[in-house]
């Protein structure tokens, strides 16, 4: 294949020639010389074009593109400090593809509405660009954490028969005669494979038909979601303190421009690092009633509550021993209290709340049988489940990491819908 | 965390003394002498104790294990040629988790129905734990090609207002009072993050609600999906071949053990080098004809025709400008033969068929505009993907790679519907 050159990768070429292929995004022309600065999807650029090197006609044609027309320039790469990424673009040749229509999002300010109905458009638009690079990296990094662990990716299924998390937001679909949803979460079918192969994980969508529109909610998101046989909370614990703090070191070298277009204050990741710290669910409740917080003991957090927590910790701090009736079925309880569960979450610091949750599942077959009768869950359903807990059930345990909302945090950026390519949100499929 | 210890790393750990946490597959012993197969997950080991060492009542407790019951195993690690992973264990102590209830699956010959209703069970047996490993493999070696190559993984929406290809197998929810389909593909919208980004991909689950029931389909799949900006049908040709070059490496160094398990003839792996051969559907064409089909130009090729194909040769081979009708609207014409289409797809030889298909895309927005109108597509819903020609329109090209026919090939295995933890089929979607 011929020689590509990317943006990215200026550093490597200095005083070379050689061609971008990109579009534009900004020019001006003094008359003699004309800046374009030139974006490929990796990366923005300078490019500096004189009308003597490239000649006139070249140089009026420059002057005439629109934004967002697409085009190849071909010139030297040189050193500049003051340049945006530390490079410019010496032109020589300049090969227009297509002028761009009108383009609809200008440098002036643009409705969140617009911007939206806009999103396949605005998703070339710098922080954009910065935000979406960086999930890119965290989804990455997530995998490789796991897998230099000896996990195994297994994909766990999308249609099912029956409900994992609670029916009322379920999205149905007819299954050729059959009535099936959409999956919520891959941790049942998890579980099952961790049982044939140990250390497992799912990295997919998850889809739940919540009325909410708050930040922190999404229609499809993605999660990732390990689950170790042989393992309890302990170990997830500082599984999760490691893959997350493996994660974000990852984007801090990986995406350090991407950063800087954010102003993301940098040290407040640095200091992501093990122990986090660790606290009871009753102790959570305490921290909340000396702050004034009317909460009583035996829900669980809402965003108001986890934003006042996750604000009193430098690093994300796990949340642990969560009562029975604020988690789902399938926890273990806690031998040494009867009222709690081996569950944790983690929320992340600066107000960004809950990003993990977790805990040791229900290793009994009785108690477990019990429980889905109590939950009145159609049994047949749930024949297979129970099976694990028949034939060699073991002590394990596991998570689930919310990108969307992992991807907020590490950018610092209020609302996590843009922290997905296409968000899809209470009335909102489009694009 | 405590030091864990696996079966696959036995080999770093010859005459130490390691504890092995998992379920007994099979059990013999001589009154004196117990073997104890035990899997874990990682692999299978004998473990061989005797009443000496373990003691009268860990060893009757032992004899009395049922298949699939959980332990943990405490024994030196011995080098062992005749032994089936090359080491076994020489037990000091055993811990039994649970003693099983009689276990479904036995080493008797168990119907395909039977096996797919316990297929939460079936997962743990040694070439369903060979399969699914490989499976792993395949998908961690696609996405570590693509990100040394410098694409980021972007995720597409499985909710979606309009069909992608072809309307008669979409499934159907609804979405806050709006009707959704599930997709059947990330294109689209991978060709608008191809524009911001330059090279992306995505990976993810796609749902077909096709009534066939072959051993080729299922209802949900996997497909890894990239797409280049500023690229054509010869790039993309390129790309595919070392990409599937450098999965089946990754397989062949990475699961020997598996390929093993599955009796796969691994030469007929290792033939798989680039350069493909590459040959015209016309061409194609003729040598169906040649082998005496009876199949006239212009039609796509079934299951039967790309069998054919795919017996002719050692290696996948590209078969490239597939007919117009052949193919969905957004693929770009030949310039040089304006029946054709630059598409491409690779099928896979040893009979098993199309593994990855895709192609150049329609860059032009009249061209485009005009195929949305005669397809009778919902013009509204694609007005986003028409913006893509308006603003910045370059040549651009991806491919679609299907896990699961991938790993079906690679494994040397006849139906996909082992290629998958939990299969959904015709009619089938439990457990």
């Amino acid at each position: 294949m011929r020689t590509r050159y990317y943006i990215e990768d200026a550093a490597r070429h200095v005083d070379r020639e050689i061609t971008i292929e990109g579009w534009l995004t900004n020019m001006r022309s003094s008359g003699k010389i004309i800046f374009l600065q030139v974006r490929d999807g990796t990366g923005f650029m300078q490019c500096v074009a004189s009308k003597g090197d490239v000649g006139d006609e070249t140089f009026e044609a420059a002057e005439k593109l629109t934004q967002e027309s697409s085009l190849r320039v071909t010139g030297t790469v040189r050193e500049d400090a003051r340049a945006p990424g530390g490079h410019e673009l010496s032109v020589s040749a300049i090969d227009v593809v297509q002028v761009a229509e009108e383009y609809p999002i200008t440098p002036k300010e643009h409705g969140t509405s617009f911007l939206m109905d806009h999103r396949h458009l605005w998703i070339r638009s710098s922080r954009q660009f910065a935000v979406l690079r960086i999930r890119s990296a965290v989804m990455t990094a997530a995998r490789n954490f796991l897998d230099s662990r000896g996990f195994l990716e297994l994909d766990t299924p999308i249609l099912t028969p029956s409900a994992c998390e609670g029916t009322t937001t379920l999205f149905e679909t007819e299954y050729f005669g059959e009535r099936a949803y959409l999956s919520q979460s891959g941790q049942l079918y998890n579980e099952a494979t961790a049982m044939a192969f140990g250390r497992v994980y799912c990295c997919g969508p998850s889809l739940r038909a919540e009325k909410a529109k708050t930040r922190r909610h999404l229609i499809e998101f993605w999660q990732i979601e390990p689950e170790i046989a042989y393992a309890d909370l302990n170990d997830i614990m500082e599984i999760e303190e490691e893959m997350v703090t493996a994660m974000v070191r990852s984007v801090l070298e990986t995406r350090a421009n991407e950063l800087r277009i954010l102003e993301r204050d940098v040290d407040r990741l640095r200091a992501v690092e093990p122990p986090f710290p660790r606290i009871t669910y009753t102790e959570a409740v305490e921290i909340l009633k000396k702050a004034g917080a009317d909460f009583e003991w035996g829900s669980d957090f809402g965003a108001e509550e986890e934003t006042v927590l996750s604000e009193r910790f430098q690093k994300p701090v796990l949340v642990h021993r969560y009562p029975r009736e604020a988690k789902p079925f399938y926890m273990e309880d806690d031998p040494d209290d009867a009222d709690v569960t081996l569950s944790v979450d983690m929320l992340a610091p600066e107000g960004y709340g809950e990003i993990v949750g977790g805990g040791q599942r229900l290793k009994d077959l009785s108690t477990l049988s019990t429980r889905v009768d109590e939950e009145k869950m159609p049994r047949d359903d749930y024949e297979w489940y129970l099976d694990l807990r028949r034939y060699g059930t073991v002590p394990h345990a596991g998570f689930g990491l919310g990108i969307e909302r992992f991807v907020a945090w590490v950018c610092g950026i209020r609302h996590i819908r843009e922290t997905i390519p296409f968000p899809r949100m209470l009335n909102r499929m489009r694009p």
